[in-house]
């Protein structure tokens, strides 16, 4: 297998992109990491999405993408994994390029989600849970991690407020993301007074959707040294790549609150990097709800069982602390387009791995983890990435 | 990259299973596949799905299939490309293995059709087109054909009647596959008198849809060797696999009768698989209308271009003519549910390789082709397969 290098990312803002379609904000994205890889061209493009059938009437991705940035011809696919397709698009790309099959490969992810209203986004993100015997009673997407999260504070004896620090500094790194849907600092009284949507998730523990796409142009790693493509920016190769599922229900777990395909594909990870959880500098978690970054920081062994918020009430998630996270905004303020935000966290990664990431950039970052979930821990994807 | 080799297919019938679910009817393809491997376990799974989020109210679909078959855990994630969805499962299936990522992969297509109306059905089929340029005309899929094959007949002089071979040819086949929609033969009365749908395509140019899974489980071909597992049957292995994209609107195409992606798949599998269209002993084309057969026989090099339907006329796509074609009723007669299609493809070229198919073997057929449309023209995956 041959090692995977990312040379260009690219990036649409997150936002209510009412004048752009599908296909224009995908365009974007592609452009923009071409134009960062100072490439033009690409044996073939894996599409994250999740919802274009069911928002935009509009399937068979692979080749709207290829046709509208003037790559027609070459091949191209939609991946689906609900809120976990990005980083799942990614996995193919790099087994596509690992194999031999292709010799640079585009990761995408793109959402259109304002095309419809509430009610049908509400719909339509249900169709990540199980539709015959979750979506069937009426519970939405949200509702489900109320469920989760509510159990979680009686297990553990955590209070609301104790889950602040995740939204707030979130928020408070997407200040300085210029991507980011939500570019606003919110204040531990903002958090707590926040209207409440689904008990005891309020407005500022839900991360907010949107319109997206970003894009990740991979190569073999030996391919940079043979053509002399290392230039001034350090080489970013992906370490380790894992994917592993657990039940689609919640309810059919033996517990709700343990998140095993992130254990499981963070272990795998770990291993493939030969890292441990000590050596990760930044870890991009999916904090689509407050609750998921407790529970992604516990299985991937940065904190004890139940003990997720502590993390944040001791400061150790903010860019200088020990395991900062959402060091862009994460979900909960750079945004959520959900078929793109597995490559989001990505493009992310390496911004801070070259040591592009500005204000928010974590001093030394050599090595940084991102993981991406599809529906309630379902469908779990993890990356580890490193600077060389 | 390491060879791959099928060894297990699994097909469930194609009709509508109103009694069971989406996950039921891509649990029985699995444990189908697995059995005839006679093995217990996989790495990974590859769905080809198409429709569940618009028909099923589900996305998610590798979690849904895993949890459901008892293999949670492993990887699984959903590939779409509309009506080429299942073998573009099958060649991420197979970039999985053939990188080392996987020891052995399940590729597989389900499709479950019965759920809806027939207007929500053909709405749902249209998300193949052009949603902005096609489907915001009301154009439905079959239109689209009907555009085509029109010009078609314009162009070349051909009448209705001349393509009755093509539908002919498929029931009489389906006759035999206990797994076929349509197990009956028509005439030429019956086709030529056909109820109109969309000018000139009438009820027997247009395959059926309906509900239906199949399954492949795929492996290095080393591993046969190493473990001995080489049995009785020989050893079907995939010698070219190539999937390539044109516009996505009909429109576009500087030339709308020609199927460019065809054409490009078709060559660079032929290249890999070190063979010409004189060696492939036979041909599962993707025959959703018959005006499809005409332009895949073209671009694949059976026929000259404009002589698709001379081929027909002359006997030569039956099972004893030079190309046979749909064997085992194709889409016209096997059905067509559309994500799965590919898959019940590859899975009756084995049987017809393995010297399993029965009343419709092709004799000694050792080297077969399948090709997999999605949209109209505008995403297409060959592959050719042989039995050693």
């Amino acid at each position: 297998m041959r090692k995977i290098a990312i040379i260009g990312v690219g990036q649409t803002p997150v936002e209510e992109q009412w004048e752009k379609s599908l296909r224009e904000i995908a365009g974007e994205a592609v452009f923009s990491a071409l134009l960062d890889a100072q490439r033009d061209e690409v044996d073939g493009i894996f599409i994250g999405n999740m919802l274009s059938g069911m928002l935009s009437h509009q399937e068979n991705l692979g080749a709207l993408v290829t046709d509208w940035v003037g790559l027609q011809g070459i091949e191209a696919v939609k991946v689906e994994a609900a809120c976990g397709s990005g980083a799942t698009a990614l996995r193919m790309a790099m087994m596509a390029v690992s194999s031999g099959e292709m010799d640079s490969a585009l990761a995408m992810g793109v959402e259109k989600m304002s095309e419809m209203r509430g009610g049908e986004i509400t719909a339509a993100l249900a169709t990540a849970a199980d539709a015959d015997y979750e979506g069937a009673q009426g519970v939405s997407f949200v509702a489900l991690n109320a469920l989760i999260m509510k159990r979680y504070m009686h297990e553990y004896g955590w209070k609301h407020e104790h889950f602040a620090p995740f939204s707030i500094n979130a928020h408070a790194n997407a200040v300085h993301n210029p991507f980011a849907r939500l570019q606003e600092a919110i204040s531990e009284k903002d958090y707590t007074r926040a209207r409440m949507i689904s008990t005891p998730i309020n407005l500022l523990d839900a991360s907010p959707t949107g319109d997206g796409a970003a894009a990740l142009l991979i190569v073999p790693e030996e391919s940079l040294h043979i053509t002399g493509s290392k230039g001034l920016r350090p080489i970013i190769t992906i370490e380790g790549s894992a994917s592993a599922t657990d039940t689609l229900a919640v309810h059919d777990r033996h517990d709700p609150l343990w998140l095993s395909a992130a254990n499981k594909s963070a272990i795998r990870a770990y291993s493939q990097a030969g890292v441990t959880p000590d050596d990760i500098d930044l870890f991009e978690l999916h904090d689509a709800f407050s609750i998921m970054s407790a529970l992604s920081l516990e299985a991937c062994g940065f904190a004890p069982r139940g003990q997720g918020p502590r993390l944040g009430l001791d400061g150790e998630i903010t860019i200088t602390g020990r395991i900062p996270v959402a060091t862009r905004g994460g979900l909960k303020a750079r945004g959520h387009p959900v078929g793109a935000t597995g490559v989001y966290q990505i493009a992310e990664l390496v911004q801070q791995l070259r040591g592009e990431a500005g204000e928010t950039q974590v001093e030394n970052a050599r090595i940084g983890m991102a993981q991406n979930i599809g529906g309630s821990g379902a469908t779990i994807v993890t990356h580890i990435l490193k600077a060389h």
